[in-house]
């Protein structure tokens, strides 16, 4: 131990002696104290446009069509301009064809090798491209994870089903934010973790089976409220209302779950903030129940969640506006998923008077959900009216089908989900055994003109909401 | 084309000529028909020992403590030992850690590498080991579905937060299994991909948070009820009899939660294998509801799923016992859970007759769950008696603490559930009030006393079911 001098180091008390003392590193220089480490620090708001300049006009809810993340794709490249120091996207090769393709507009994909002749067709590769992809979401996720953990922003799209691939690695993301923010006073809050959902179970014409899972959503309803945000936002207008309020916010994960194709719009972006703002509402264009007198009414509460399961269930209520006049029918939209669950729970959930107030606390729910039905009943069975809730959504019935025929084979198309209020209202009793049965005509019919002609009839392809 | 020469291949009427078309291979030499990709075809049962003669001795209920995962080593030992050419096991170097290290007197680890001088000490490699040992679930996960696709047997054991790693690989395999048994008559039955979750949520005193998890069953169950199972054997008897079950069955994802450390042992082989056969049972020597008369009891049933779930429900029933000797309980254990679901839903499923008369149909249940615990939820909703169904379980509040503290942080504890019975059963109203109390104080003096000792009070530590 002698041959280290200690005599040369600390004085005759054993203390450290001034020279060497002031060696030591100050304030941020520290290891402990490094910004880079607690990124929070660092971190600087995004300059983000304002995304009302991205919407696409409504005119009459449920007559046009838009693929609902192009205008998100426009918003999201002039994101990346105004912060071409600290934003990234990142995707498994997806970004064109989740309709994101405007970002290539101001910055290409990362790509450091070779740039050969071909690559001039179409690849958008660059050596300073801020867009990462590679077919590898645990990459990709381990990429955005250090990027925000360093102060930056980033915004991550990927093919629904394949989502689980990250599972176990945002359940870590997610208890470390957990624990931050709630044990850890000093670090920083970081940027939300931003994930979008498209390329979503009920459009994989082709893809079939394999590409269908929505379940990553019963992963992230797992961990805790604190960090926890999960929208389905049904049209494009609401999907940029969405994405703004993802982007600014800190210590989240926010899931987004938004298909690429073509969907009807039905909110102009002034309705759009509201009803995001809410998470939840009454869509009263589509409601036939607003007597405001009758304490019996409605009869039947539909309740859409996700952009097909929507359209679903505003067509079943066109359906029975047109068969059944008499049936008073409210229409609820959802669009912040933990809205369903109490306020005891989750920071966004509903009060149960709220909660009351839309679904009653007596009458038939019928709920068409994007994903797997029990998870609905996973975030409501506390609900007064739980027991009335009837929940369709996916349940494994999948193969390569007719996006129709995919929504019947798991019940959640509009044929279907008249006859489930045919069963649940009472009052309607054999009376609507008619409509019962045509219900039950439509279905094979479309089956079979499917199986026939491999896509679904023009009159479902182009159906409008017809009021 | 001409250079081709097809005047020699074909004959005049364009047909290939003989001695070409004997060329073709025939019967399972065809491609599409080699045994090599139709593994079923290849498959033979395991030789298995009895497995019987692995059980533990239990001469009274609740008294004596076993590392339940121990006596599942050495039959798998002797599974090895018989079934040398298509039997392997494969986990993520956690062997020896998960009390399996019986295998090993069989067979080793499989190595390629060089050997080293310090690898005699107890590195357990050998080149032709057969215990498949690697950091990465998901590789691992990939080496079994090809063994098994191939004809041959496994056995996957892993931490059980860390399972979420192959959450994607599972959902696949999950897909494919359900679409061969019903859609593809010509698939022989492959073997059961068996998986051991240990090192489970409640003992992670020293791994803390990152280590709790148990979501993997919320993947399983949104998967086909025609391919999945899962089992939560509380004790060591009941551990082998799922396990013989699981090693026997075909074209199922079979799902094993049993921790490795040690716990208490209940059931006798005997007893075991009825209560692993039915699934769900009452445990008679818990309960104290037995009188056969009186239509208005239960007061209150207990129950439990899994095996620290089970000794915290179980120790709160002797409680109410002891304190409230009036109050007539059932106790209820749960091994298979799909049982909970409905028959209409999963083959597995209780009728409702069944049960309701497990359950009854208006009586208040405590049911302790190993995991999350709206996963209860999601499988009872339908259930006559489900409102007042009241589940406690894992709802990510961990940290490094006692197993008793980290028990109370989750409300999974004897003395919450104590408190949980005096509130939901209406006859014990106010007078109740000083138990309620007592438990009050007895979390209060077991949290300061893990905070001042770093371990649980002897009392806990030791409990033993104490009738």
């Amino acid at each position: 131990m002698r041959s280290y001098k200690p005599e040369e180091l600390f004085d005759a008390n054993g203390r450290l002696i001034p020279e060497l003392k002031t060696l030591a590193p100050q304030g941020t220089k520290r290891m402990s104290a490094s910004p880079h480490a607690n990124g929070g620090m660092l971190r600087k708001d995004l300059r983000l446009s304002d995304f009302r300049d991205y919407g696409v006009p409504v005119e009459y809810p449920g007559k046009s069509e838009v693929e609902n993340t192009n205008p998100l794709g426009k918003f999201l490249r002039d994101v990346m301009r105004n912060n071409l120091q600290n934003f990234r996207v990142f995707g498994p090769d997806e970004t064109a064809s989740n309709r994101l393709n405007a970002i290539y507009e101001v910055s290409k994909k990362t790509w450091m090798g070779d740039f050969l002749p071909e690559d001039l067709d179409g690849s958008e590769l660059a050596t300073d491209g801020r867009v990462m992809e590679i077919l590898s979401e645990h990459t990709l996720e381990g990429w955005l994870e250090g990027y925000l953990l360093t102060g930056r922003h980033g915004f991550f799209h990927t093919y629904e089903a394949f989502a689980h691939v990250i599972d176990s690695m945002f359940n870590q993301h997610a208890k470390w934010l957990d624990i931050c923010r709630n044990e850890v006073s000093w670090r920083s809050p970081i940027s939300s973790l931003n994930i979008l959902l498209s390329s979503t179970v009920w459009r994989q014409d082709h893809n079939g089976f394999s590409h269908q899972d929505p379940g990553f959503l019963d992963v992230v309803t797992n961990k805790s409220a604190s960090v926890t945000r999960i929208y389905l936002p049904p049209d494009a207008n609401c999907l940029l209302s969405v994405a703004d309020h993802c982007l600014k916010s800190t210590n989240y994960i926010n899931v987004i779950v938004a298909d690429k194709q073509k969907h009807l719009q039905f909110l102009t972006m002034d309705e759009a903030i509201k009803h995001c703002t809410k998470g939840i509402g009454i869509w009263e264009w589509a409601s036939s129940d607003d007597c405001g007198k009758d304490p019996d009414i409605p009869d039947v509460i539909m309740a859409g969640c996700g952009d097909v399961a929507t359209m679903e269930s505003l067509a079943a209520t066109a359906i029975l506006r047109e068969e059944i006049p008499d049936l008073k029918v409210r229409f609820v939209n959802v669009v912040d998923l933990f809205k369903l669950q109490p306020d005891t729970e989750h920071p966004h959930g509903l009060s149960d008077r709220d909660f009351d107030s839309l679904f009653t606390t007596d009458k038939p729910i019928i709920f068409n959900f994007h994903g797997y039905p029990w998870l609905i009943h996973k975030l409501a069975y506390r609900r007064k009216n739980h027991a009335n809730m009837h929940v369709r959504g996916y349940k494994e019935k999948g193969n390569i089908n007719t996006p129709l025929e995919l929504a019947i084979n798991n019940q959640v198309d509009r044929f279907n989900l008249v006859i489930d209020v045919i069963d649940r209202v009472p009052k309607l009793g054999s009376a609507a055994a008619y409509v019962r049965e045509r219900m039950k005509n439509a279905i094979i019919e479309n089956v079979n003109y499917a199986h026939e002609h491999g896509i679904d009839k023009d009159e479902i392809v182009n159906w409008k909401w017809p009021f």
